[in-house]
């Protein structure tokens, strides 16, 4: 089974797949955590290009470039090796977080990014999406308290709000279209309570696969 | 007016694009010499993970999408813009290697590659493509002295002699498909002779252009 998570940087993305990935463990199953980008030695080189505050001047369609491209590489090197031999694998951001950031929020054509997307995935699509959903107002705050607490500040928290409003919009949109593969989870709520949803939702799409 | 120049590793192409770059800027022209992948500060970031001898587990299509990162990313930062200028571009590989590494060398789909790239370059094409031929025996035997004075040995020149003779076809059928913008240059001679060669037909197609 290979679940994503999906949602805006504050929305506890992190602390969550942390949480999910630790009870699907003590409960047996083999788990592969991983993120995009990132989650290859390769991934990690191109993580590095996009979140670097200097490099400010990157065209959005080289943002999804390099985006797909580390997705390219976690794809083929980890995620269907680990599928293959009966694994979970939870993703914290897959290819809806191109939609969602590159389609709906910079306006590159969707048409083309789905083109782009099932060449980067070679058709792999997840089975269960998780969006964390949280207004933009909320997400950025959330995002300043970490960053007072020395996380770093990237290239990506840098977009407007009305950027960030216009992704929130897309992943609506998104989920919409494909109610059978997404889950939409309030994120503006303890930790505790998001994590139950979460556990419900994974132990429902347990049960129906198994 | 905005040149290409394709060809193998050892095809001479850096000697070549130097020396025709020159004698246009003598001849007053406005020129910009660049190459992929690189040109560019985030380009040659991507160069870096293209070429570091570490990345050997870099799948075909990882690379294919860092190579068009980095297209992307010329483009507009710096090609488009000088063009706009009136100035010459001279480009030390461009899209076609694409389809001849990636395309005929490794086997992906070419329409897919098409799509990809019209989306890298926003449907930029050059007016002059000149390709240095040469045996990969012949271009592999001038690598081999080249990295005997000093130059890098990299991820690519690591391929089999078998995926260079793919590619050599591949540029034999792209230039067949436009002879209009195609100039097939034997690169096997002295360093003169090429490049008068090059000369003519960059001098022949200015005149066509004015």
């Amino acid at each position: 089974m290979f679940i994503t998570f999906e949602g805006p940087d504050g929305s506890g993305k992190t602390t969550q797949v942390g949480q999910i990935a630790n009870t699907l463990r003590e409960r047996g199953h083999h788990v592969l955590l991983t993120r995009e980008p990132g989650g290859t030695a390769i991934g990690n080189q191109i993580r590095q290009i996009l979140h670097d505050m200097k490099n400010q001047a990157m065209h959005p369609r080289a943002e999804l470039l390099l985006f797909s491209a580390s997705r390219a590489q976690i794809v083929e090197e980890v995620i269907r090796p680990h599928l293959k031999a009966g694994g979970i694998v939870i993703c914290d951001r897959f290819f809806d977080s191109t939609y969602a950031y590159q389609g709906y929020g910079h306006g590159l054509d969707l048409e083309t990014l789905r083109t782009i997307t099932q060449f980067a995935t070679g058709g792999l699509r997840p089975d269960l999406t998780i969006l964390l959903d949280i207004a933009p107002e909320a997400g950025i705050q959330r995002r300043l308290s970490a960053l007072a607490q020395g996380e770093e500040w990237n290239r990506l928290d840098a977009m407007a709000l009305e950027f960030h409003q216009r992704v929130r919009g897309g992943y609506h949109t998104l989920a919409s279209q494909e109610p059978g593969r997404w889950v939409t989870i309030n994120a503006d709520r303890a930790v505790a309570e998001v994590q139950a949803d979460i556990v419900a939702a994974v132990e429902g799409r347990l049960d129906k696969q198994s």
